[in-house]
Order: structure tokens, then C-alpha cells, then sequence
């Protein structure tokens, strides 16, 4: 009895020795990863913050932002158009289908599910001073960004950068007017340059050249108008959208000669929306985050610029305005484009066509059975990024009320509760309506709903395979048709966001 | 002894068991811990890389930054002027002192100090849209920073914002230029709209105006030659800048009238740089968190604006010049002046105020033996905010070179290796200098040693309550002796920065 107690005793013991000693093991490893926890230390409670926001139930229909309403300690639910209520999961059934501006929603999802590598921790005391170098206070953009940037065009195939500047600005709005203003004449007092396009054009080009009302430029209204003059003394500046802004084509300018500049708008110049067929290789180009990633928030752009004097001048026009962009921005710009270059850049690229894809698809589906409706023709075309013929997926459809009665497309529209931004508004035909593509799903499929009711059809069941091939819906743009001059001035608050 | 060894294994087994038992309490409260940090998912590798770059070793004189140049896996130290090295150590013995600039790096230490409450972490996914709101488009300032903003002007008393609009812009200088647009004539064929301050004044006033040649406004100089005009028709807009850049004293408008706008630069009006007097409650004042918390990097400003039509117009210009301006700034913005407004702001205008007090004491205590140089005066005053008499610790010094020969101030200086900003680029006689008093600890340092040679004196024992006292050295700023006009266009590329 004593001895099968001290049996006892001694299997307990040694028992919960070893237990002890797992214990101390398991106690250790755990301390280990306490401590690399603890490297991060001042970091933690924003990151608990973000965490937090990132984690409110919405429904799918929202997001919660860190700078959002605070409730009971929690930032509120922001629902997308026609949702409401505190996690978004009320559909409001009679809400239109917005489909005006270009808010490029439609990559938040590609965001959120690349959030480890895409998240920024900005630390109190980032970039405090007006410039990234000590010794040159004028120095604007970061070694590093600039060399993402450069590496971005050369992966994607889109641009050369070798032998040109680079500069940034708070979007591709503000660099169109600092360009115009570089590339405008010296001398104005005899004759001020004259800025032009083709329409269908962004507005923008035209309201802010009028907006800002230099000595130095005016807004003139269509390129062609400056073809047949014998006046090769004045300069001029066209504005080239390719692919263009609402149409999707690409587009070459109409002017040429040594009194001519030409300011290459490239904001869409990416396989999201079309094939690549060759890097752009030009005086003076424009690009955007917002139709690349989709930070439209984040106000980020950048100019190519070849001519050295020109990028003085540009860069000058920057020190005047706002001294740069925000070295904020910067930093998260970087961290984004390290995202889009992962895996060569397919996986970004490949979502964005893949969504651009199916929702023209869904687009063209719809308007199949229809006679009322067209849209514009964007052939195939070899992509040089994807190594294979594709078809362009314009961030806009170009619609055309095929009717000559239906003379205001938009209003057309609207009795059927969608909103598109009118043809005048790109000083073109009111038969055309651009309808955009990239806003939020919810947006979209409300946009197909309702064209669909409109349309009374119903969608079939899409063959992919045959789609792909498939040659777009409808009719080519009549240019003849486009009227110009009659709406300057009209709208202008409507169409400052693209 | 059968029994002792009972003993020794119950006392084994207990003590094993008692062991194990703490043991797994400790375990199970460190797998608590070890949940908690589970919390911080997709954020924490953005949370380690921030880490990584703030524990870079840069011997105190640099900082590495995230974005910064990366060798071997880490980011490189950022040196501040005439330091360099790996770590920074290395100082240049003959590098010259700058004081040109305004880089306001002399709150980087308490930023650091406050690391965790200042941080933020941005998502990838964080505000995408070219607006704040789904059902405005121009909705371009976030409803929480405007509170903020709000919120630290109440608690320091400087501004009232009760029944005014808030805008943002991209630094004072925008918002500078969007003000003179708002201000100025929507008739401009007859007469534009004149620009005038009065010297010395902060050249920016002129070279943006100049710079954006409108037809509806024209930069004229001096306020004081419209004083005696009989023209009352003229639109007229005076900048006020108060406290002012350079002398850091209060000024009020010398024009008056109902064809007379003011547009109050209230940059410096914040207790780091002055006592406040009472609240600002002006149709039109522009602040700048560049001299608020030092962040010149971020781009950040804003207007208290009276009226809605003014308001108005100045959002056309925002929008029309940069559709607003970057929600990646105004996230961090959001945070920063979360920290200013901790225990009721007493905190950092603490700090700052400590460090410019120190400043002007060394910089004062080195003068003091000279009568080759004088300081401005700035006269001790209440001050609502700290409720008590102080005397103002501007962020400049405007020096004056005494001797009648010393006609170029500035070229005196160099000559000493000190580099400061010379009286023309503020339309004033080139006896005076104005020396930055905001920059890095070094390059303050590297100042009042060189100020110190120069003036050939040896520094005496501070006696601090006496320094509070005694009135600022020297003589009064002689407005009479100031040149105007002489240098427009001249050195533009040298004042961009404050």
C-alpha cells in the first residue's frame, strides 16, 4: 500500500514535471512571439483603429472609413447610392441608376482583398518639410515613386519613359492646365494661344482654360476650326484623349506644324480598359491614379514630359499653385503601385478587365434586343501586355438614342431613373449619353435593372465564349453629327469630376 | 526513511502541481494577449515596415523614412544639412548655417515623442471617391476634420468659426490664388481687380498673382498707393498677413472701403509663434497646418470664409484647379489634430512655444553685445490662450544690418557662411535679413554658432526669468527706409516655400 502510494506519488511527480516543462516550452515560444509583437509598439493602436473600421458589417453595400461619423466608438456604415440603414442592407427600389460621373468603385474590391500589402502606416513625423531633399527645396516627388512609375509603363507596355521627366500633380486635372500654361506663348500680347479639341471631348479641357482665364491662352473650341487657316504664327494646343473620354477609341490629332503643341490626355491608356497596342511615345502625356487603381480620393497624377524646358516651366506652374502634391499621397501612391507591379502586374490588370469585361457584357446583353439603343464600336485589337487579340472595355459607354424624336437622349434616360451625363456636356450631339462603367457594382446592376425594364427585354444567358468574339453592339459614332459651340458654360458644375 | 522519500515526492508533486497551475495561468493570459494581436491582421506587415524605418539609427541628426531609398532590406537615413554618413554622424565643419527657408522641422521631436496617437494607418481601400459623399459629388472636406478644425480654433481662441464655410486647399498657396479669384472682378474688361499688400510683405503675394496673369486681377505692390486715389470704383484686394511674415508683429489693412476685400493670411496666428490677443473674425482668413503642427510636407490649409457666394466661388476654383484635394492628407490631418487638441491643447503649443523661446533667448543672448545687428520688436502681450502676458516668439527673425555700408545684409551674412533670406525678396531694404528660426535643432545650432563667431562675443549664462522680462534687443523696424518695386521677378524661384 505505502509502496503503490509512493508509485503513485513519484508517476504524479514526474508527471508533472514534464508537464512543467512542456509548460515552460510552449510559456517561451509564446514570450518569442510577444516580443517580435512588440516590435511593434507606437504602431499598434492606429493599426487597432484601422482594423476596426475595416472589420463594420456593412452588408457588402458600404464600407466604414477610420475618418468616418463615430457612433458609441464605432465609425458608421457608408452606404453606396440606394442603400441605407446602420450595416446598409436597405435597397430603396425606386432610387435611380447613377451612371454620370467616373468614381472608379469598381477596383474597392480588389483593395480589399489585397489588404495586407496595400496598407500604408504613415508615422507622425513623415516627410514634415516642403521638399524630399535637404538640399533642394524644389524637389517634389520621391526617388522611389518615380522609379515605381517608370517601372509600372515598362512592365504594362504603355509608355517610354527613358529620356523624359517626370512630375506630379494632384490628379491629371491639375497638370492639364499647368501644361497648357507651359506650353502657351511667352508673349501674349499679340495673339494668345489658342487651346483646342475634337468632340466628343472631355469638358474640363474647356472649363478650366476658361476658368482660368489667362492672358497667356484661350479656350477655342474645335481643332478642325484651326485646319484650313493659313495662320501658322500663333501657337496652338490640342488636347488628344486617347483612348478618348467618352468614346474609348484611340485618337490621333487632327493639327500638326511647327505652331502646333499637342497635350496627350492617357488617363485611359491601360489594359482595365484597353488593349496596348504600343507604348505612347510623346512630347507631353498625362496620367492618372484614378482610372489605374482607382484612387480617385487621393488626387495623384503625372506628366511624361520630354522637352526639359517645358518641365521647368511645368514644375514652376506647381511651385505657384500649391507647392507640390502631398507627400501623404506620395507615400500611398507608392505602396499601391508595389501592389500593381507584384506578379508582372497580372493580377491588378486581370481584375480590372475581368469586372470591365463582364459588366460590358451584361451592357451590350441588354441592349442587344434593342433598336432604340446603340453604343460605340471598339474593334480588337493585339494587345501587347496580354500577348493576344482583345477587344477594348472603355470605361464609358457612348450610348446613342437611335430615334431622331429621342433629341435628348438624357432625358430619355431619366424617365426611365438612370442618370448619364448628356452629349452636349462633350460638346456633342444630345443623342448621345455617356453612361459610366467603373462606379460600384451596386451602381452597375442597378444601371442593367433599369435598362433592362426600359428595353423590356429579357437578358439570356450569356455564351462567354462566344461573346468574347462577338463584334460590339450597333453603330459607329457619326462625327458629321455632332454639334459644337452651343453649350460653353452650360453644366459646368456637372462635369468636373471625369 | 520510506516515508521521508513519501514526503519529498508529495512535497514534488504538490509544489509540480502548484507549478503547473501558475503555469498555465500564465499561459492562458499571454494566448489573451496573443488574440488581441490576432485583431491586427491585413495591417500588421504596414505596421512592421513603419517600425522598421523609425528604428533606423541616424545619431540624431536625420531620420529614414518609409518611401526612403531602401539598401539591404532597410530605408537609408535622411540627413539633416551638413551631416552625412550612414548614421548621420559625420558633420561638415565649414557647411554653411541655412536659415533661408520656413521648413518647419521644429516640431519633428515632439511628433516622434508622440508617435502612437499620431500615427494612421491607411487602407488600400480608404476613400476612393472624388467625394466625401455618394449624393454630392463636390462634397470635398470630411465632416470630422471640419469639426476639428473648428474644435482647435475654439480652444485657442484665435478664430471665431461660428456662421463661417470651411474650405480646404493645398497649403495657404492655394488657397491664396483661389481667394484673389473669388475676391476679384466678374467684370474684368474695364478695370482688373488690384493686388496689393504692404512691404515688408511675403513675396508669394506677388509672384502667384503675377504668375497666373488673369485678365481679372493685376498685382500692383503696395497698399499704400491706392490710399489717396479718388478711384472708389476699382476693385481692390489687400493681403494681411498677421501675425506677419517676416517681423512676426500684427497688422490691420490700410485700405478701407466699400470696393476694398481683405484676405487675412493668418499663418503665423497660433501660440508657437505669438500671444493671442483674442479671436480673428474676418470675411475672409487662410491658415496653414504647415506652421500649426509643422507639416509643410502634407500640403494642407484652410479658410474660414464669411460669405456664401466667396465660399462658393472658391470651391469652382478648388475644383476646377485639383477637384479638391487629397482624402489621403485629410485622413492624416484628421489625426494630427487629434493630438494638438489632447488635454486641452496645452501640450503641443507647450512644446513649440518652449522651442521658439529658446531660440530667441540664444538668438537674442548672441546679439546682445552687437550694434552691428538689431531684431524686430515684438511687444509682450495677454494672451487669452495661456492667460497670462507674453511676449511673441515669431518664426523669423528679420535682422537688420545697422551700419549704413552694410547695404546687403544677406551678402554680409554669407560672408559669415549663414544663409538667409534678404530684405528684397520681401519688397524691404536690403539691410534687412530674415532668418528662419523653425528649422532642424542642427541647423539652429549652426546658426547661432556662426552668428556667434561673427559677432566675436561669447554667449552668456541665460537668466531666464530676467530674459522673460526684458524687451526684445534692439530697434524698432524702420518702415520709413523700406525700397518697393525694385525686384519683382527677381529670385521668384527662391520664395516658393514660406
Amino acid at each position: 500500500m505505502s509502496n503503490a502510494l509512493k508509485y503513485i506519488l513519484l508517476f504524479v511527480a514526474s508527471s508533472s514535471i514534464i508537464l512543467n516543462l512542456l509548460l515552460c516550452i510552449k510559456l517561451f515560444s509564446s514570450d518569442v512571439g510577444n516580443n517580435q509583437n512588440k516590435d511593434q509598439s507606437w504602431s499598434r493602436s492606429a493599426a487597432q483603429e484601422a482594423e476596426l473600421a475595416a472589420s463594420m458589417d456593412c452588408s457588402g453595400h458600404g464600407r466604414a472609413y477610420l475618418d468616418g461619423i463615430i457612433i458609441d466608438g464605432k465609425p458608421v456604415c457608408e452606404c453606396n447610392l440606394c442603400y441605407s440603414g446602420p450595416d446598409c442592407s436597405n435597397f430603396s427600389p425606386d432610387c435611380p441608376a447613377d451612371a454620370n460621373d467616373g468614381d472608379p468603385y469598381y477596383l474597392e474590391e480588389f483593395w480589399k482583398k489585397h489588404a495586407a500589402s496595400s496598407a500604408v502606416m504613415v508615422s507622425g513625423w513623415h516627410r514634415m518639410s516642403y521638399s524630399y531633399s535637404f538640399s533642394d527645396q524644389y524637389c517634389q516627388i520621391s526617388e522611389e515613386l518615380e522609379k515605381h512609375i517608370r517601372k509600372v509603363h515598362e512592365v504594362v507596355g504603355n509608355a517610354i519613359t527613358d529620356g523624359k521627366y517626370i512630375i506630379c500633380g494632384a490628379g491629371a486635372t491639375q497638370l492639364l492646365n499647368a501644361a497648357v500654361h507651359a506650353l502657351s506663348s511667352n508673349n501674349p500680347s499679340i495673339f494668345p494661344t489658342r487651346v483646342v479639341a475634337t468632340a466628343p471631348y472631355y469638358k474640363v479641357y474647356q472649363t478650366q482654360t476658361e476658368y482660368f482665364e489667362s492672358n497667356r491662352y484661350r479656350f477655342e473650341g474645335e481643332a478642325s476650326a484651326c485646319m484650313n487657316g493659313s495662320d501658322t504664327t500663333t501657337n496652338i494646343i490640342e488636347f488628344v484623349t486617347s483612348p478618348s473620354n467618352p468614346e474609348g477609341q484611340f485618337k490621333r490629332p487632327v493639327l500638326s506644324g511647327p505652331n502646333v503643341k499637342t497635350i496627350y490626355d492617357r488617363a485611359y491608356y491601360w489594359p482595365n480598359f484597353t488593349p496596348i497596342p504600343g507604348p505612347a511615345d510623346e512630347d507631353l502625356s498625362i496620367f492618372t491614379i484614378s482610372k489605374l487603381t482607382g484612387h480617385a480620393g487621393s488626387r495623384f497624377g503625372w506628366a511624361l514630359v520630354k522637352d526639359k524646358e517645358v518641365y521647368e516651366r511645368m514644375t514652376e506652374y506647381l511651385n505657384e499653385n500649391t507647392v507640390g502634391i502631398s507627400k501623404d499621397t506620395q507615400l500611398r501612391m507608392l505602396k499601391i503601385l508595389k501592389v500593381v507591379l507584384e506578379d508582372g502586374s497580372k493580377e491588378m490588370f486581370g481584375f480590372a478587365h475581368r469586372i470591365m469585361k463582364n459588366r460590358w457584357e451584361r451592357l451590350r446583353d441588354v441592349l442587344a434586343h434593342s433598336d432604340r439603343f446603340s453604343l460605340q464600336q471598339t474593334p480588337a485589337q493585339y494587345c501587347t501586355f496580354t500577348h493576344g487579340v482583345r477587344e477594348p472595355t472603355p470605361a464609358y459607354a457612348w450610348l446613342k438614342c437611335e430615334k431622331e424624336e429621342d433629341e435628348n437622349c438624357s432625358d430619355v434616360l431619366r424617365s426611365a431613373n438612370i442618370i448619364g451625363r448628356k452629349g452636349d456636356l462633350f460638346n456633342a450631339d444630345n443623342h448621345y449619353v455617356r453612361l459610366s462603367l467603373i462606379r460600384t457594382e451596386d451602381d452597375f446592376d442597378n444601371l442593367i435593372n433599369r435598362l433592362h425594364k426600359m428595353v423590356n427585354t429579357k437578358p439570356r444567358v450569356l455564351d462567354k465564349e462566344k461573346d468574347h468574339a462577338r463584334p460590339s453592339a450597333s453603330v459607329a459614332i457619326e462625327r458629321q453629327s455632332i454639334r459644337f459651340g452651343d453649350v460653353y458654360h452650360a453644366y459646368r458644375s456637372e462635369v468636373i469630376s471625369q
